[in-house]
């Protein structure tokens, strides 16, 4: 077994604590313990289980693991067997591509939990050299803690499910213990559950105190209620409580999140924009939502970024967000006065966003609080406030089931995240959509309402809404055969329409007569669509004979 | 709009207060509106909407839905679209055949939400007759109070979903309030929803008073956390709070709970059972669950009672039971003693067993609690509690995914229930089946083990353990391409091992090929089991060429 003691030794502390550092670090203790990124890195062992903060590519450690990644081209480990270096990482969402592609394009991981972003790494999961596999986000930290992920582990400390946790933070109290960047997500439990801590202190950017709410995560059956009534509610501490004789290292940095642009508005985000907006109106209107509706949940990507445009043009007053990540156009809808108070587990902005971000810190930060993704996207709370979810599939069949991860059943795209959380609790559940999406094998591209889902990550029994650019398709109280044809017709791209028409009305015929009609499928031709296109780049398909 | 004034003038008040029925009755004002079943059934119209009590059938009205129907039977009423009756019928899940059947197979009801059991009504829904929804039991209730399954609704009181509720109680309190019987439900959020009510008093059945936990359903943003953090905890009153200007009648009813035998043990569900306890008892020794484990949930049917029964017979002392409902062995489970406290929404005992139940209701009364099912499902309570939940699918496929409801995923057998409530929540979430089901036409029976589930009600996301008499699968920490292998070798029956090893191995190929192997399939062969299934009366098919 490999202790605390003996790694403190073995760590050489060749680090100077700048004066912006000892700004920062508030524990005397740890000015002792500052340590060269190059000087880690060649602790970490082949199969060691290290967990990261980070949530969207923001508040990921970037020095130490680039340094790890250095080390092992600098030595040409993962040439030969006896000395490559696999991990099994763990991190609450994505990181940045600078140190979680590069790791993915060296074949230095593993095993890798519950989210991903970047070509490279959805490379190696879906060549079959990452185990992969996707999570509740709500779910993963607790599943963490529970040991559910290291039951394989058969070294170090059996009571740690993680060898090591490198962690980023803005500040460190005098209680040694951590103020998270722009991220919260599963940092807290990853510091709970590793053997030895490594913090990365971020210098460049501003000391964020006071942005963060974390609360201990307790074991079953003693956890007590999550006592948010509204989105406001603290009920924990700015800072994440750590067991100091576990942080071996503290490593100054002064990289950037490295984000990328939002996603641009188009013709089609915006024409479903519309379509929500009028919808949330008419709900308002008939009494069954406030006129400040109730508090919203709005995904990534540029329908996301749309509708959250068109809110901050919109007719509603006195908003509040309750969401996983705030993106650019939330700026926007911040300044427009209308959105009251928004918290997340993660401030996902371009870098000309967090640029006047920062630039503007006292203006914002009253109506922004972070939270842990175990408190930020809790069921318990999603329910209780009656949240309206708002997240975009890859693709929803005419009952209602979508596929928010896995193209053609079978290719990993980015994982779950927090759809479902959202999606299962909300009071509103709405999935958006274009009705198709381009392919360079057809003019219209694939069509976003199948028959049936290639797979299915959200079911008949969580989706109220779903819209497209054509339409909005309300599906509360309504029967599977109620359904299928409203989302057709309201939702389906014209050139697909006729065809899932054809699909539902013979379906329907069929098991009618079998007297097996609830939710009428030919199953010999449910997936046709899918194949038609492996085969001849298109899912148009001439018949159902 | 008809109002309630009216209405209760329209009444006819033949009704006897008999000496039981003002013992039960302790609001006096209540006994000037005692009325006849065959008085009140001819004041429902055609499109009335109607909540009941009851729960997997107990707590049911019994008088007055057999009056309507004998109305309508006695007047032909049925033979002509002018004079036809179909009613849209809410109850919290199944009520008793003599009520529900009946009205069925007379072809009175056009819409059932959420769930059901019975041949009749699966006949109606799978026939097109009745249109019916599934929904997760913990979210019926409020949606019902949302209005949303009352859109289309365009008559009475336009503030209140339902023109009806017709509920059973085993008495009223001074204030009017409801004591049920051996369920709770929905019945709270259906006389909330309800313009008229109903009460029939069930003298038969003994007071309840005091067994149940009753809670106001508010709406959204102004939601209260649900205080529990222990089965045992009361966060409500004893009996349902009720406006007793609605209460239009009462009826006085003598009519037992009509349930069933109880599904037998057998070899199979032994199997299971012992699979699961050896597991749970390894757990325990790993330090991952209590000595007394956590609350635990158990469904209904023969597993589920092999289960209850393994443990009045195994390891575990001071175990507590946070479930929806509670069968026969759970009488064995607390005689026992192992069993100290149980909380449930409803209590389904077989004839026997409510005799001996009510027999003995002095030794059992301080250690059974029954809350409403929106309670009693709710994620909040089942993820704080780190229940441990257990269920029986139709199939599971390689991947784990379940259905619960639809098989060959169009014909609906008796719906959600709150199989997803507990599985997506639960710190364990345990599916067991038997790892084929006897057919006419196989010996072996359809295989529960597919490629690719028919329907999906439960995903990946949500399934720890899979368990068939062949053996457990533990799918915590494990990657889709780690599952598979692991479910047909511990779970698939021998039959039809190979034949998925063998779609599994292909569509691996096939797939890390393409770069889309995260979760191999053939989609061209993915419900190949089913196809066959249908044309050829088994699920033995040669090959996947």
């Amino acid at each position: 077994m490999r202790t605390t003691p003996f790694l403190r030794n073995a760590v050489p502390f060749r680090g100077q604590a700048s004066s912006k550092l000892r700004e920062r670090v508030r524990r005397p203790q740890y000015l002792n313990r500052i340590a060269l990124p190059e000087d880690l890195a060649p602790l970490f062992k082949n199969d060691d289980y290290i967990g990261w903060s980070g949530f969207t590519g923001v508040g990921y450690p970037k020095t130490v693991p680039t340094a790890i990644a250095d080390h092992v081209e600098a030595n040409n480990l993962q040439a030969d067997p006896s000395t490559k270096k696999k991990f099994n990482l763990f991190v609450g969402a994505s990181v940045g591509p600078e140190v979680e592609e590069r790791w993915a394009k060296m074949d230095m991981i593993a095993r890798r939990y519950p989210h991903q972003v970047g070509k490279e790494i959805a490379k190696g999961i879906n060549s079959g050299r990452i185990e992969f596999a996707d999570k509740h986000l709500s779910m993963f930290p607790q599943d963490l803690t529970y040991g559910y992920y290291s039951l394989k582990k058969n070294h170090g400390d059996p009571r740690k499910p993680l060898d090591w946790a490198i962690v980023e933070a803005t500040a460190i109290t005098e209680d040694g213990f951590i103020v998270p960047g722009a991220s919260v997500g599963a940092t807290p439990e990853i510091v709970q559950s590793a053997e030895k801590i490594i913090i990365e202190v971020n210098t460049l950017l501003p000391n964020l105190e006071g942005l963060h709410d974390i609360n201990h995560s307790w074991m079953p059956p003693h956890r007590p209620p999550y006592l948010v009534t509204h989105p406001q509610d603290r009920i924990g501490r700015t800072a994440i409580p750590i067991d100091p004789e576990r942080v071996i290292a503290i490593v100054e940095s002064d990289k950037p999140d490295n984000t990328g642009e939002n996603a641009p508005e188009d013709e089609t985000s915006k024409a479903i924009a519309q379509h929500l907006i009028a919808f949330l109106s008419d709900e308002v209107s008939a009494g069954r939502l406030p006129k400040a509706l109730l508090p919203l949940q709005s995904g990534i990507g540029n329908v996301a970024n749309s509708i959250i445009g068109g809110l901050a043009d919109g007719p509603f007053e006195g908003v509040h967000v309750w969401t996983e990540v705030l993106q650019d156009t939330f700026i926007r809808f911040l300044d427009s006065g209308k959105l009251s108070f928004a918290t997340a587990t993660s401030i996902r902005f371009s870098k000309e966003g967090f640029d006047h971000f920062y630039k503007h810190w006292d203006e914002y930060k009253d109506r922004l609080l972070l939270r842990s993704q175990q408190v930020a996207n809790a069921p318990e709370i999603i329910r209780r406030l009656g949240v309206i979810a708002m997240n975009t599939p890859l693709e929803v069949d005419i009952y209602a089931h979508a596929n928010s991860t896995n193209a053609l059943g079978s290719r990993m795209l980015n994982g779950l995240g927090g759809s479902a959380d959202f999606l299962r609790n909300a009071k509103l559940s709405i999935m958006h959509t274009p009705s198709a999406r381009p392919t360079k094998t057809d003019p219209t591209g694939i069509s976003c309402i199948v028959p049936f889902a290639s797979h299915v990550d959200q079911t008949e029994h969580d989706l109220d809404v779903i819209v497209t650019e054509q339409g909005l398709a309300d599906l509360r109280g309504l029967s599977p055969r109620e359904r299928a044809p409203l989302i057709i017709q309201k939702c389906a791209h014209p050139d697909y329409r006729d065809i899932l028409m054809d699909y539902y009305e013979r379906a329907l015929h069929e098991c009618l007569k079998k007297g097996m009609g609830h939710e009428p499928h030919m199953l010999r031709n449910a997936l046709k669509f899918h194949i038609n296109y492996m085969d001849h780049g298109t899912m148009k398909i001439k018949s159902w004979d």
